[in-house]
């Protein structure tokens, strides 16, 4: 079968040694499945303006575009240290950049928490035991955050807009609509309908949607409602769709149901069809300057994205599954990074190649 | 002293028992305390628009325009009846209407957990234990809420528009700097300044206001940074300021963790100043029409909007404190409306009016 080209894109802090991790596992898949797998390295982020002065610079595009698929590490410096050029707007550059380049429209991120894990979820074991399996869409480029930004000359008053076009709204909500189809056909979709008119074109165009999926049940919740039922209720979430700020709190909300950031994928979407669909994957998680190089990351959320990547960009869901069952079954064995020891004494901690290598 | 004029407006579903009930505590304030409050009803809501055809009527703002400050009950209809035009909007149009009618710049939203009721948060044990007590301070006449909203002809795109000028911000972040220097001086700014404009205002008016507070600290934070802190680590934060949308979203985030929406008191207070502050208090619940008129509520919110009333509108510390020092003590020795038995077997649970006895 034919060479899947990815571009790596390791960026900074912990992204190199998560993304090495990863390429591991892939390699494992190819042992075992026979796929063959290429990978490049770019640079991006602040490694990348030291380089080349630029976030993201004209090569790494253009090694994306050759490449069928984005594997992409995580962006950006010490809090103490936003302002220096390096550092500064990285991390919005880079993603925002790569997200308009390839118009990854779609966001997808998986919050499930493991049951033998719950001891490291924030909620209650009353409220975790429900079961949490969520999957939120976020629609990931237009809306406020790609909407014009403008501030007075005088520096005293500023705007931003928020805008939607049906077509716009389409993609993410479909994508949504399917994902539903194919897990428990519940679907809940989430805006402030109450007070703007962008919320409101979005529910025209789920209900819209929702005549062609007759079997999937729809919700319409607003956000600050969704804020708290994702903390007081999660279990009762299926699939959630929203709009690129909203899903931007949301989805960081739910992240941290499952006790560490470490453990969880993303993947963006792209809508160009044909051969020019790249995808991007990415664990949630950023840099971790304090532990960046220590061999101390876990690099479980990078290894999920890569079985995200295998899934979406290359339809070997055999393969992501076991990927996925690997993962699971390390952690239902006691397996784990410092992320995942929640305080309990006495137990030891893995690195980032023990972990892997456990999982391989 | 003067009597105190109060606009009492009940409004929907638990709204006028929980209304009384405060009205009653009130009442015993008086006798303790030798203050004369004079409390005069009008309607807001379905009501109002069943016997007027209006959600907010004139006749009602003019009433609230006579009096010294508003008791707010709740407003709004059954999930399954948004349709119907009593219902259609009644939240928001009271809301909004009344916000900006007597320009409710400052919206105060205080979560703070009792320790003898951790059982009822969502969070473990072993978080809430850490202390959660936040005042969340939210911009309530400005913002993407009342920006301008507009729907194409067509009806297939949509723009809602978030603007700011230094004085909408200056207002709520001084208020908030005020509330810190009376707190644990620790203030933090909520935002989007990687994205927006408008959060970038936020970040000046804040940075110069500091130099005004120099023993308060202030650290900044996104919104998606904020609501996933708020659910690991609340104890990290003393008072939380951020603009309309953001504290919409991250107030209600935060008032899920004390375990009963049925505790949560708020205040919003006017910016005009001189004989004209009428300063609005309400609960933040809704109007559970299941619960409606069954005496069932818990009418704790209400009772501590209350004695929020009297800190902020009247001055009156002590007989705040009064009021809060025995919802407090009721809590202690066990007492418990529906809403906070948290699934514990085989204890009973007050009725609303023996809740606000026993307070009494
Ligand atoms: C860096 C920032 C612009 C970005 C966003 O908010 O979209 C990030 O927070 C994310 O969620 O991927
Ligand atoms: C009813 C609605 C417009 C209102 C708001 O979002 O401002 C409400 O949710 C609130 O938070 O008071």
């Amino acid at each position: 079968s034919a060479t899947h080209r990815i571009a790596v894109l390791p960026g900074d802090g912990v992204g190199p040694e998560i993304c090495d991790r990863a390429i591991d596992v892939l390699g494992k898949i190819t042992e075992l499945y026979g796929h063959s797998f290429e990978f490049t390295h770019a640079d991006v982020g602040g490694i990348a303006y030291e380089k080349h002065g630029q976030h993201l610079p004209e090569a790494t595009l253009e090694l994306c575009r050759n490449s069928s698929a984005i594997l992409f590490g995580c962006v950006g410096g010490p809090v103490d240290q936003q302002h220096v050029p390096k550092w500064k707007d990285a991390e919005k550059i880079a993603l925002l950049g790569l997200r308009k380049a390839f118009n990854l429209a779609v966001n997808l991120r998986p919050a499930a928490v493991y049951p033998f894990l719950s001891n490291l979820s924030p909620l209650k074991d009353s409220i975790v035991n429900k079961g949490i399996d969520v999957v939120i869409v976020r629609e990931l480029v237009s809306g406020i955050y790609f909407g014009d930004h403008s501030t007075a000359e005088d520096g005293k008053s500023a705007v931003d807009v928020m805008s939607y076009s049906w077509d716009e709204v389409v993609t993410p909500v479909r994508f949504a609509f399917e994902s539903a189809m194919l897990r428990k056909k519940n679907l809940t979709v989430v805006d402030k309908a109450n007070v703007l008119d962008t919320s409101r074109l979005w529910r025209k165009v789920a209900l819209d949607l929702a005549k062609q999926y007759p079997e999937v049940t729809v919700n319409f919740m607003y956000i600050d409602n969704a804020v708290m039922q994702i903390i007081k209720d999660p279990s009762q979430f299926d699939v959630v769709v929203t709009g690129n700020m909203f899903g931007d709190i949301l989805s960081d909300a739910a992240s941290v149901l499952p006790g560490s950031l470490g453990l969880m994928p993303s993947a963006s979407l792209s809508t160009v069809e044909g051969e020019n669909t790249i995808h991007m994957y990415e664990p949630i998680h950023g840099t971790a300057p304090d532990i960046a190089g220590k061999n101390l990351v876990n690099p479980i959320a990078q290894i999920l994205s890569a079985a995200m990547m295998l899934r979406y960009s290359y339809n070997l869901e055999a393969e992501a599954r076991c990927i996925e069952k690997a993962v699971e079954k390390v952690l239902a064995d006691g397996g784990r990074t410092g992320d995942l020891l929640g305080g309990v004494k006495g137990q030891s901690s893995m690195s980032c190649t023990e972990m892997s290598a456990a999982i391989i």
